[in-house]
């Protein structure tokens, strides 16, 4: 490898905040289903208090993901901002624990740490409520030239767009990587997040070298009903598109390159919540260390299918015994 | 138009004889669930005086698909062998009502009628017991090269190698497609028949240009247990793959043009019988009137979706009526 890392990746810092919820709270507190809801601090204090039995995790989307590469055994560095206050210590040290390097300076003053609050229905969905706080604080300065040039891949989510005054820090970084020759990934991360960026979007994938996207948010880039209309776009353009599709699997394709992969056999789905996450992983994991597509593809798969078959947004099983049980690595 | 005939078909002239049967009926005569089962004539005797309440409807792979097409507007050819009995009177009747022109000379002596006994047990699966009869006696002398040559396209069903008498008789149809520029399309039928000729229907891809399988057959006839390794394999062949998943849709592949496309939505599943059979009426609809290999496939899935919906092979409602109402044509 002729860099430092296989991966840096820049994210919103956030803790997730997790707790089990019927239906009737979710209306009661006027929570859209199964979707990502931006709030501020105040309704993030109050459905807090209103939540029973919540769990702490350190979550955040690309964050998860750089816990997923670590599992596989990738060199990761993670960038986004926290908050120096207790919630800012437990996402840092909930990295580091994993191996994933973490060296933003924690924010001194203004917004506490992001947090999202998760509500889980009896069905598996997951209704977010995200507090963006002391991540949207990320700037130019916590960007690193040499950090960038050091990985074979910059990755980062389309959530990131969410924080106007972040975006001067991911300009720096995909410039930095642009110079350096090194690929840029990126994940569209959420339907919504496209109905809100999907121009910028749109620009951006000139500069991007693979995309990943699940089946509703690509649906959303391209303004189309129509998975094949989604592909077949995809494949006029340059780079590797990963398109995720829950139990239908997934698709990777890149220009004449296609390939059709099924889902990881899993017993139960038990939390779909970082399946996006976990795929981005495996996936980036096999294009770092010399796979095929179709068998990033496979990577991918294999640590989405771990996640899904527990709480939670991270691994709890090495993901480097199952893809070396499965084969794959 | 160029020719007279959008498609000419060969295969089995069977009648069905369709019954309600419980496990144990299944148990009791050794027959083996869900899947095809060649039977002779004393077992097939049998079979129907055991069965209550049977009832007899024109079947047979291909013929089904030239009934499809004939719901579509296509204009066919049915090639197959019937005696003539009251079951090949009723089979020869049953395609002719629907359009489809038949003009296979009965059989005078020999065996009877072939015919298909399907046990349906509660669980909406079908057994089924084939009796080849005198569908076996098709010869040279019934294939018209002047028909073929006036067809786009010859359609052959991967169940007429089960009866070796009439090879000469498909050879000769297919050398008289070649010769006449006319496209050959090809279905693999069954998993176990794959099993039986795989070397011949491996060893004949290269007169094929269109091959319909479903999953299992495909994965059966290249020897893996991996959807994608399948679409790799077909998409170093020249000609068009159409590979059918059930309800995952279907993938269309002919070297660099894929397509993935989602199953047409399907209140209920009644019944699966020939999904397959109307999934080629659809494709070959398309393949004929110009359409693309997405809105051929489209096409498919739309008529494999009318089909599943109700008992029975063949379309009940105006496969041209809902392909218009879907945009289609």
């Amino acid at each position: 490898m002729s860099s430092g890392y296989d991966v840096v990746g820049i994210g919103n810092a956030i803790v997730d905040i997790i707790a089990p919820a019927d239906d009737e709270f979710l209306a009661q507190h006027d929570i859209s289903k199964g979707v990502m809801t931006l709030i501020d601090a105040e309704r993030a204090a109050h459905l807090c208090g209103a939540l029973p039995m919540a769990q702490e995790a350190a979550g955040g989307s690309a964050a998860n993901t750089m816990a997923g590469l670590a599992s596989l055994g990738a060199i990761g560095l993670f960038v986004g901002k926290v908050k120096a206050d207790r919630l800012g210590e437990s996402f840092a040290s909930g990295l580091r624990e994993l191996g994933v390097r973490y060296t933003t300076p924690m924010a001194d003053g203004g917004p506490p740490t992001a947090c999202c609050i998760i509500a889980v229905t009896p069905d598996g969905q997951r209704s977010m409520s995200t507090y963006l706080g002391a991540s949207r604080e990320l700037t130019p300065a916590d960007i690193s030239d040499a950090d960038i040039a050091a990985a074979e891949v910059l990755y980062i989510e389309g959530y990131l767009w969410d924080m106007p005054d972040a975006k001067a820090a991911i300009n720096k970084a995909i410039a930095a990587a642009k110079a350096n020759r090194r690929k840029v990934a990126f994940t569209l991360s959420d339907p919504f997040c496209v109905g809100r960026w999907r121009a910028e979007f749109l620009a951006l994938l000139k500069d991007i070298d693979i995309l990943f996207a699940n089946e509703e948010e690509a649906k959303a880039l391209f303004e189309t009903e129509d998975f094949d209309a989604v592909l077949q776009k995809t494949r006029i353009w340059p780079g590797i598109a990963a398109l995720t599709r829950s139990e239908k699997g997934c698709v990777i394709a890149q220009g004449v390159e296609v390939h059709v992969l099924d889902a990881a056999p899993v017993e139960r789905v038990v939390d779909s919540t970082g399946a996006g996450d976990q795929f981005a992983a495996g996936f980036l994991y096999g294009i770092t260390h010399g796979k095929g597509l179709a068998q990033a593809g496979r990577l991918g798969g294999l640590a989405a299918g771990e996640v899904i078959s527990h709480y939670g947004a991270r691994p709890e099983t090495s993901l480097r015994t199952l893809a070396a049980d499965a084969g794959l690595v």
